[in-house]
């Protein structure tokens, strides 16, 4: 990406070990994130370049001297930040606050909507999967790099549990994959909140039992309305916008939790009053999928949950910047990548 | 209060009973709140005046009909909040926000800088307390109506533990508490952030480990040195200020949490970008010293505790005006107030 709305794809130098501790891996599956969209529609302009993609299933080709964990031809899924899997911060699960971590498809680091992507940190970052690189799970098992992760993150943050009410804000594909979560946590009433008939669609065949199509303070009185009046005790926001975040603070039941995983766009967050006079709870932040894998794994290799119908479109490598273009236009909700 | 710098003491009708709920208590130990303060800065003039206080302790002189679990001459303890007990969110330990609770104070409910006070909602409000009216304990116990409550609800949003490190931005009484329940919850490592030093001194009486006397970045940089560069797992914000809470999210270290006491005087909170990417959560409000008093209670009795240190000048009820004056210059750290 050189710039806002300016997406090339281009014959680069072949991915390489770096250090002794970096993977090669051959990416079979990647996709593009809602948090892409950012920097394609305000990315300055920049003759350098930023390669961009941080989500992938693939097949490591070549491992270093002191790559420990993984050998050639294993399938991977490589969350969106690398990390050490070693230092305090990864002890405690928190990955993307890794002391020696870091994230794909930036300025420093390539990304993986690419052939191939070169893996710092391979150990701990790297998670193999115990299927074949053509399992026909491949989709959702591309969504625990980030995006099922992050709804994962959301719910968690937003203290969801047995008996809880939630409201989801958004309807993008992590808001979708926070549906799936807040139900697999147990939650009785899920509210999505979006006007988008195939997300909503989707967001109730994930679970969602009912649907929220009004803004700002109409949406905030619907939510109420629904709730006895109280709010929800578990709010996902997954957009991080100013209006969003308000209405998230605004929907919240006293002494609940509003877990934001959109990435704020704003240096200040609103409604700090209406948080503090009613003792909600604000956490979250970049989700540290890795530390998820282990626990959401199971459950979409069993089938009890299918995040990859979060992918509606797929494109071949070189049909990248249509991909953008597409899921900027909302015409995708998700779209995944097959180099 | 009339208005700014405006405290005066009058004759008014004789407080009495209104609902059938209500009691009627003979304040014998009150006092002037931090939070006063505020008003007492910027309050535009009314010719209503506004009759201050919200802690107070005192003994019972008349019940309602529908008052079951007290009778005159108990002796009791009154939480800044009124609340029914039996709402939904009293079960849930947030009386702060019960359905038919309020704040005492008020324009609509007069406040404890009084001889008597009116408590609706007497038998969800009022704790019985085992000790004479005029036993040594009273400032300790006093401050279960509020600082002490509150210091530990700020302990308790910022999850304070064994083995955290901590730390507390104010010194005033409200921080001071902080530090007293940091340390009851096991904190390892208690910094308390302020320059006063006869409050500093208390601080470290009370477990402070380390103290910060500068401000701004400076204070930031301070706090890391103390906390290998991290940060602190739990930061006490017992301020309200942009500064302190800019300063909050800054020292907690990356998965820490932010617990707000402090009244915030801004609409929107700063830093909301630093405690996303670092997965602080922020978390914190009015306390609902109803619910923790139980719990506090026996530390106080058995002397493990000793919050009301915190009062270093008492006052006769005509005096409540120069005890503002005292508190608003820094003179006093709290004033209580022998009606």
């Amino acid at each position: 990406m050189y710039g806002a709305s300016d997406v090339r794809i281009e014959i680069v130098p072949d991915a390489q070990l770096i250090e002794s501790t970096d993977a090669l891996v051959a990416v079979t599956h990647a996709c593009i994130c809602g948090s892409d969209l950012w920097p394609y529609k305000t990315m300055q302009h920049n003759d350098a370049g930023r390669r961009m993609g941080h989500e992938a299933v693939g097949v490591v080709e070549d491992v270093g001297a002191d790559v420990r964990t993984l050998k050639v031809g294993d399938v991977v899924v490589m969350p969106f930040a690398f990390s050490d899997g070693t230092c305090v911060f990864c002890h405690e699960g928190l990955h993307t606050s890794c002391i020696h971590g870091g994230f794909f498809g930036t300025t420093e680091v390539a990304g993986a909507q690419a052939e191939a992507v070169r893996v710092p940190q391979a150990d701990g970052t790297l998670f193999v999967l115990p299927v074949g690189r053509d399992d026909a799970l491949m989709p959702s098992l591309l969504t625990l790099s980030d995006v099922m992760g992050t709804g994962h993150h959301a719910a968690v943050a937003a203290k969801v549990g047995p008996r809880k009410s939630v409201a989801v804000v958004g309807d993008g594909a992590v808001g979708l994959c926070g549906v799936i979560a807040a139900r697999r946590l147990g939650a009785e009433q899920i509210i999505i909140m979006g006007r988008h008939p195939d997300r909503v669609a989707l967001a109730k065949e994930f679970g969602a039992t009912h649907v929220v199509t009004e803004r700002g303070e109409e949406a905030i009185e619907r939510v109420r309305e629904l709730t006895g009046g109280f709010g929800v005790h578990s709010v996902l926001e997954c957009v991080g916008l100013e209006q969003s975040m308000l209405t998230a603070v605004e929907i919240a039941r006293a002494g609940g939790a509003v877990g934001r995983v959109g990435v704020p766009q704003d240096e200040t967050m609103p409604a700090s009053q209406t948080a503090f006079f009613s003792n909600v709870t604000v956490s979250g932040g970049p989700a540290p999928v890795r530390a998820y894998i282990e626990e959401l794994l199971p459950d979409v290799l069993e089938g009890r949950i299918e995040p990859g119908r979060v992918f509606d479109q797929v494109v071949r490598l070189e049909e990248v910047p249509d991909g953008y273009r597409a899921m900027d236009e909302r015409e995708a909700i998700k779209v995944m990548v097959e180099p």
